[in-house]
């Protein structure tokens, strides 16, 4: 299904003096030079994987002598984010045409088996990252001006000319990011599936860390705000990046559109600019990621300058509440995201979320000492938590239910158990019976799983938690994951929002945490992980 | 039939003396910019040719709003070369995904209908002036950086996104030429189709003429040896820029191989550098072109210069023949160019080229009062002249013969005219029988019609000359030439010796030639045109 905002109005208000503190908080990227690890000869079989059927050093690169319809497949051993410049020459007679080449970059060697032209989804193909590059006069340094995300590189030459033949003399990919993974020291365990969990979440988090935390370097290449929340919270235990999410927070702030209403995303270029898309539970979730900053930091300035954008948020929230104290379900918009599950209700999460929100506007307005934000906000909490109750609690079936089918699904369960509804002991009764009914409305995406994760520890399942997070990002570390995911639905593994896997992102901000459960979680004083 | 040449041993040998004179005549080019002038729409139909469905003034252009799948073809009035840049830009929301844009330029409408996918010819599809390009910031003013030649220009919107669409601002022209077609008069006449040979004659002459005679600026963007003596010929009767003939003339004296051989093509790019292609007709044909300069000219330091080179092609020439003073059929081979015709044996073509090379040579000995030369040139000449009739003039069909199945061809014919084998007054009857006879291998490129204009002219045929120049070169303005073609074969119009026209030439230098004879020929002193 196309999910798509676009708003018929659409006033920004620029808040220049955030704007240009965030201007000034522009992270210099780190640039380091990459050279692949090998080439690869990969073969088509029934499966959608393809099978790796030759690797050869890559030092045998400049002894390809390649013709029309010849290829090869580089591989540089990990995930990169950044720039390539390729030296070609030829050899043979003189050049007497254009070498016409295709370039296919891939973060997954699926990609380079994948159909393209069979692809039909409903988001823009111009996300695939392929080019068609006519190459006049050899040799050439040919330096891209395109930013990829990548391992894998193929060079195709669709044709040259009966004289001459190509040559790929070298490769060179100069990778960028905010921050780098050395930075970071390894956890300490016994575990090797937990340390890899670990290091590829640093890695996804990294590689996400652009001039803003970007969602995902293949596709979106923008700030999303439900991303921005988890990278947050993974960068604080890890690069600890924290004038990033300063920035980021001031530019959220600083771009508010209507009556004052957060938008779901930013985009960078040409100059930062929000997106027209409001998503409920994003915009909601903006005080969660400001009191944790200032939990972080302490920073009474930003706290001060941005708490009315967060409380703003709350309001807004509510002024959608019916007279009953429920959200109208518009589960058919894309309007409060919570996850990218096909035919998910997202009515009782709209609530669940507005309540969580709430609880975190309560502790800024501690924080504030703002006595009568907190007050008001206290009264009617405890308002919603019974709306939510009285509206979605099943009594029979002992979950949650939302919308006009009553749908049972794992998002609802989480969300009203993060909200806080019911007290910890109920919401561990809830979690486990979910876990035990395992309701056909299933996560598919990461950020609906640390929802789940964050559930299950506050609900005191730490050990399940544990037990989870290895069995959800250990299945994409067993399926190969060199960062983690936007999608990824161990039931259907090549399950795509955008109708095709062509278009996922397979570095994924949101899919970062792990690193941050982990360290924040599980890690005892001398940065072991307690089993 | 791929017809290329590869030479083992390739010795190239710089005359740097030659190559500075050269560089220092090295033309500075004019830019002027043009716009399109209007927006079409296609409909293919059963014919090659598509139909113009609609037309619309190019002001529309802002005004359409472009989603995926969605073209514009814009046509710039007339077939230019240079430099393109787009403005792009987009509407909606915020553009939220790289716009991935298809770009088409064609010499002629049936380029942009013609499906490229099918194209298995044996020159490289990289011809084929196409671009897939995505933007990844819009707006966006996109400088193309390669060179085209063009008349229409189809820009299709592979993808957009749900949020965004593309808007094509504006589309300029930076046209590139050593030339201004305005330099050259019209000639007087009141035959509407003469006038427009001679504009459509310049108009390519001039589309090829940049830092060197180009054989035609879509392919093979290079200076061939045989269409340069053509070029140089017109270039004398119109723009007289006979600077870019003498650098011509040094770079291939400069730049000869092994035993002093001329190479049949000069690469412009990374630098001036021959090919390794030997044409026996094209390099005995620079005495041609060096004795046509010097009448034009009088240059005697030039003729000095390249007198020995121009020499040496005859000496060379003539170590070919066999004891029976013929040159060996090599017909099968990229040898003898003489024309494009599938399936011409150049056998006698090829010892008429070498005694028309003589002819010339001794007319260069003249000017150079080199009596030795000339001595054993004529007497040489002589032998040939009668070797010719003996192994290849068949006394009961009243026609030369070719090759071992002794093939009956146009171009052999014309050529053992151009030779002078017979006198003028059986020259005379030879053409005009040939014309009665009408031979099944017949003439496909303008290049091999122009001699047969030549030898119509020299036959003392001129009449017919110009009713053959109005039949071969009109059909081709009716059939909607913008400037000349490379192959015209008028019994298929949709020949090419490539595998598909989608790569043929149409702007091809060495169709330029009728201006060159009607200011020759046919003009009066007055500038009209003798009916």
């Amino acid at each position: 299904m196309a999910s798509v905002c676009i708003l018929d109005e659409f006033h920004v208000h620029k808040n220049e003096e955030f704007l240009s503190i965030a201007e000034e908080l522009k992270p210099d990227l780190i640039r380091t030079e990459v050279t692949p690890q090998r080439l690869l000869k990969l073969e088509r079989n029934e499966h959608p994987e393809p099978e790796i059927t030759e690797e050869e050093p890559v030092d045998h690169l400049k002894e390809k002598v390649l013709k029309k319809d010849d290829s090869i497949i580089l591989d540089f051993g990990n995930h990169y984010v950044g720039y390539v410049t390729l030296e070609l020459a030829s050899v043979g007679s003189h050049q007497d045409a254009p070498a016409y080449i295709y370039l296919k970059f891939a973060e997954r060697l699926d990609e380079l088996t994948t159909d393209i032209s069979a692809y039909n989804g409903w988001i823009s193909k111009g996300w695939i990252q392929e080019e068609y590059l006519h190459v006049d006069v050899l040799p050439e340094k040919l330096v891209l001006p395109r930013r990829y995300a990548f391992r894998y590189l193929e060079i195709k030459v669709l044709d040259v000319s009966l004289k001459f033949s190509l040559v790929v003399q070298d490769v060179k990919l100069q990778s960028v990011s905010a921050v780098r993974e050395e930075m970071v020291p390894a956890i300490q365990t016994e575990d090797v599936l937990l340390r890899k969990i670990d290091q590829v979440s640093i890695r996804t988090l990294k590689n996400c860390m652009q001039l803003v935390f970007e969602d995902g370097p293949k596709r979106d290449r923008r700030m999303w705000l439900g991303d921005l929340r988890l990278q947050a919270r993974a960068n604080y235990k890890t690069f600890g990046h924290k004038d990033m999410v300063k920035r980021c927070l001031y530019l959220f702030g600083g771009l508010t559109f209507n009556e004052g209403k957060i938008p779901a995303c930013l985009f960078l270029e040409p100059e930062i600019e929000p997106d027209d898309t409001y998503l409920y539970d994003y915009a909601l979730l903006y005080g969660s990621v400001l009191l944790d900053y200032y939990q972080e930091t302490g920073d009474e300035k930003t706290l001060q300058d941005l708490y009315p954008v967060a409380i703003r948020q709350i309001e807004i929230g509510l002024t959608y509440l019916t007279e009953d104290n429920v959200i109208p379900d518009r589960s058919g918009e894309f309007w409060c995201f919570v996850d990218w599950g096909e035919g998910l209700n997202t009515q009782a999460c709209s609530l669940a979320i507005l309540i969580y929100a709430m609880r975190y506007g309560i502790r800024l307005a501690e924080c504030m000492k703002d006595t009568q934000t907190k007050q008001w906000l206290s009264e009617k909490i405890q308002v919603l938590k019974q709306s939510a109750i009285d509206h979605f609690w099943d009594e029979g079936k002992q979950l949650f239910v939302s919308g006009p089918d009553r749908q049972i699904s794992w998002a609802t369960q989480v969300w009203m158990i993060l909200a806080r509804v019911f007290d910890q002991e109920k919401n561990r009764a809830l979690i486990l019976h979910t876990i035990e009914v395992n309701p056909r409305i299933r996560m598919v995406t990461p950020y609906m799983y640390h929802h789940y994760i964050d559930a299950l520890i506050r609900s005191g399942e730490k050990e399940r938690a544990l037990e989870e997070m290895k069995r959800y990002w250990g299945e994409m570390i067993h399926d190969g994951a060199d960062t983690f995911w936007e999608l990824y639905n161990p039931f259907n593994k090549y399950e795509s929002p955008y109708g095709s896997v062509a278009v996922n992102s397979f570095c994924h901000a949101w899919s970062c945490t792990p690193t941050y459960f982990l360290r924040k979680f599980y890690l005892t004083e001398e940065g072991d992980v307690k089993k």
